[in-house]
């Protein structure tokens, strides 16, 4: 399958990756009805093990059942499905081959008293990630947090690993915990500062929540009003984020957190489109609808990636 | 021996395990006197190391004995007998090829002053459970407490190992520490919770107690009491677990805790079976009594889970 | 399941082993019409590699099909069913826990130039065993072969590992190669030379041709006129070779070699049996006959085996 | 992408693979113009390792460049890619994701003196394969000579690791040396031998040569006439290697050798297709013509194994 | 047990040995009627493996039976028994502790056409002597034969391996093959050399066969005839046999050969004794006798060792 200019383009960005790795990113990018066009669609589903199955699932209770998450991901043409270890487990040889799949390493829960920013499990391998055909596995950092510093070096290993044997590397760069303050997780300064750690250390895929105008660090503050950086938007808070991603050259994809309703989704991925962003992960949004629903939004949301609609 | 059709729909779920896990897996379920119904009851005796020999043994003093643990597992029928390394090494000769085994591979003692959910001693491997002829591995995860994730970083290591060589994996789910109340170590919301995790981390079989209708973390009840959950009865609970788990993709089932009449160990059987869980885990209930009344309570429950009785 | 007597002295008689050995032999021992008795009946497909697809399958084509063989092994309710590598693989999954299965681990073929005992491939792993959910590992030696010392030093690391990992061992022990003469293969001097010869490299399970009267080796046919040892009749051969294997301390199993009659097929079963020996390995005599034929055949010889039928 | 009943057939063949590799041939199955009908066509460049470069591109020079052989396998919309290391080293970058790449992991040389059958070297490792991005590995063995245990050992171990890791294994099975002669590597039933033990030794995909109806070993031509096995047309001959080749359980694509003309090549097309056969690797009849004619051709021979046209 | 001062003498001499060899040198030398002695008499079994089952046991059939061998050497009071892998694992656990055990490593046997002092077989580890409690292992060398050198290599690495985990090593010199004649096998001058080159290679204890009075060697002979080297009686023979041997610093025994009177046993002992050598190693003469008369034989050894009786 030719891979167009576009996916080219950003494959070419990732010049010390190996061909294997490259392949897998060009997987991604040219899967389900965006491939190609350079904007990418993905589910996770680790929010199971983040909040607990009700509080997940309840509102569709399909989704208690893995193969709903990975029909739902290839029925509506996604670009990947992100999960951890058990839920990729239960589904991955059925699907094999109809979609890649990202293999969610560590995870965290609710019931930890530890919450903010605390350290996480680490339950898969990358052996797992082989045996299982993903694309990628996927990492969490909690910049900011106390455990940031072990999970960046917990990172270092897994993704050399990852890289060494031609797989692609998805950070979930989410500040927290420290002296992070809860409007601070979500502030420009703090999110481009995530996104632009994640790319320092060595992610092929960013993934941060959509910023809000806030500015959390007092140092960072000055700068950004004396250098009238905009962002005023939430268009422009995006171009600045993957600007922060080495100037586009790392994919960035934005989640959208809580359910919420499907015009503000769209707001979102009309945003990101606008500010350059490489797409959307959409957990609760997307599976937390029926299936009707879901696929109804994520058809909307894929015109308006692929400017068929705006 | 042939495998019955609901064994096999059973063993279906396992898409991503090879056919050694799946051929041990078929092994306990075939055996004993429910062999072939897709239901089991596994006789778990690591009670002495939590609790102590006196306080675990007393009660009926040949289960001092750990031959008389594997003659009890044998005579009654059941499909599994669980306990730690030196229990098994007391029996595993004379009674090899007798009875499905499973090597219990963390303990914790009751003399530690890390009460509730500390850490555990990891105290066997994936080597001896090969030498003593083991179908599967067991392990205990308190999720919850502060140990909850080098657990969950120790079960990845030994189950990756134990899957590789067709072992399979028992995985007991027990809430405990951190911010984990003594009511919540109950409340249906966290045993759905510790039920899920178990699967996300890859378990084939998960181990949780009987829930209570008490709902712990103010984020679920919320939940639970807006999508109408059905929690009043114990075979809803057992219901909204067994969805938890991968919507029955794996095999769950319950403990009953303590000694306690015998009427409610049968109640909790009917519970079970009306809620589509897979079956009990029944240490205390069965080894406390003597040899004759276990002996008739087990036949008992065995005809309630082949619904020959109600 | 309850081990009988016999399977327990059988089982006594490997006093070495562990667990896991002792309960994959009784797993063989258990399973299948035979179960208990100490007698055995296996199913060994691996002519495919020692003479061709047309050859071994013609006369029965269905038999091209691996599944074929392992639903007649376990209809027809045999002991165990032994296979190379690939045809394990392509039914293992399906038949989990259905039949203990042996993984051949090394095969010659006769499109080989090295005709008479000349070295084979060794195309298998004791971690394919397990992954593969098999009970033991198989493996042929030729004594009397300028290979058969090399072979074996393979069988020692392949046995020493096996045992490790709680599966047993059975040797195809075929004398063949250097001076052994054509008639020599079968001469009951020679037979009973490389059935002790199993013994001492280890094997739980002998796997040997039914001998001639003939004598080969001109130092023994001394010994055997001297001391007068009976070896007039089929089953006193037999006798005398399971006196060679540690004096019926291992599992001795008779081959009947080429298709035949099926008379003949019984009188070497009779023969077996009075002489003490274990059971039958039969291969083309049951695949190359149709389904229908194999069944009735292969259940006049469990009568046999059984005593319901002289 | 979802896969086809046509491709899920198949690969449900594959039962003791994991989901990787499962995931792997589905990428090779659903690639290219034939994607999704269960046929094949690979494109091989190993000829200049085999005879030498001038023997191999000087009748269309740009085949010197391995840039010009990713081109021609993805423009024309072929299954696969298969070559040495070196010359997939050459390209993996440029076109990583663009095309399923099998790394051919030995070779002989024509240099060597050795000449019939004799050992190859092995050029790759499996840690290549992965970096490069391949979706399976490639192994020759040569059965009859004197080297094929040596073979058919080094395949073993390449073949366990590959599989491990989620990569398809795929065996070029040349019958050769020994005494072999000229005529019988072509035999009918040299050649179905020769499948049946690269299915035996774990082959996923097989490739042999198109065979002849002589018949080469004098115990299996007996077989053949008695059995009146249907070896008349090249069609018949093509369904008796399917068949040898676990009754169609594993993939086989057939080779038509040295270049020749057009008809022929299209003649064998059909014959595959009429004989059940899984699809053709073309190396020297498709690079060795100019590119527009290879293109035609290769978009003909696409078209007879979609039945668009006879 | 204390050890005595003659034991401890001996012991002195291993100086370069670990604790762990020592003591398993003196569990040797402790045991048994010449317990304390400084003698010993050690019963090995593996003519089986190098003449087949009947010429070694039919003249007296109990010796089929391994557990027969080991309550011989148990009842009769000897030193150590000595037999080839799977003879000892047939009995080892039942006899666990009551005779130390050498696993004899490698083995010939007569259906090699490879006859006079080729290679053998190694056919068991010292994880194999480990696992099954042995005090030593045992390895045949053949001096002057092709084979030598491999063997030497062979015995390398198994007796350094051997020593560092605490086991005395037992050296079989038989000089055999190359350009040795039959007489020469038993000439002085070449079993004086042959058991000094096993002390060259590390042997803890030396087993040659009782010499003649020939001499083989040209060079030699003359040297022996101008030093009057006293070579005439058997006693003489040994003393010059244990000289060779580091004067005497390295435990001696010798074999009688084929069974003969009970008179020649005697006198080869009283010889033994006389030369300074530290004992016999009987394997046909005790074993192809009955019990009884074994027992009275060795009975009248023991006493000949002690010199209770001339």
């Amino acid at each position: 399958m030719r891979t167009t200019d576009k996916v080219n383009k950003i494959l070419s960005c990732f010049e010390a990756d190996n061909a294997g790795t490259r392949g897998n990113l060009a997987r991604i990018l040219m899967e389900g009805h965006l491939g190609g066009t350079g904007k990418l669609i993905i589910l996770p589903v680790d929010q199971g093990f983040e909040h607990g199955p009700a509080r997940s699932f309840a509102p569709n209770p399909e989704g208690y059942d893995p193969h709903y998450h990975f029909r739902l991901a290839i029925d509506a043409g996604l670009s990947a499905f992100a999960a951890p270890l058990g839920l990729l487990e239960a589904g991955a040889t059925t699907f094999a081959g109809q979609i890649p799949t990202i293999l969610k390493m560590n995870s965290a829960n609710s019931l930890s008293r530890q919450k903010e920013g605390a350290d996480q499990a680490v339950t898969a391998s990358v052996d797992d990630a082989l045996r299982l055909g993903c694309s990628a596995v996927g990492f969490t950092i909690y910049p900011g947090s106390d455990a940031q510093y072990d999970q960046m070096e917990e990172i270092r290993e897994l993704s050399a690993e990852a890289k060494s044997v031609g797989l692609a590397v998805v950070v979930w760069s989410y500040p927290r915990g420290g002296s992070v303050t809860k409007a601070g997780e979500l502030a420009v300064d703090v999110i481009a500062y995530a996104a632009h750690m994640a790319a320092l250390i060595g992610a092929h895929i960013i993934k941060v929540k959509l910023p809000s105008a806030d500015l959390e660090v007092a140092e960072s503050k000055k700068v950004y009003l004396e250098k009238r950086i905009e962002i005023v938007t939430q268009a422009e808070r995006v171009r600045h984020v993957v600007q922060a991603s080495f100037a586009g050259r790392r994919i960035v994809v934005f989640s959208g957190g809580a359910a919420k309703g499907e015009e503000s989704v769209y707001d979102d991925a009309r945003a990101i489109l606008e500010g350059g962003g490489n797409g959307s992960i959409i957990g609760r949004n997307s599976f937390q609808r029926s299936y009707d629903d879901a696929r109804k939004m994520l058809e909307k949301l894929i015109r308006i990636y692929k400017r068929e609609e705006a």
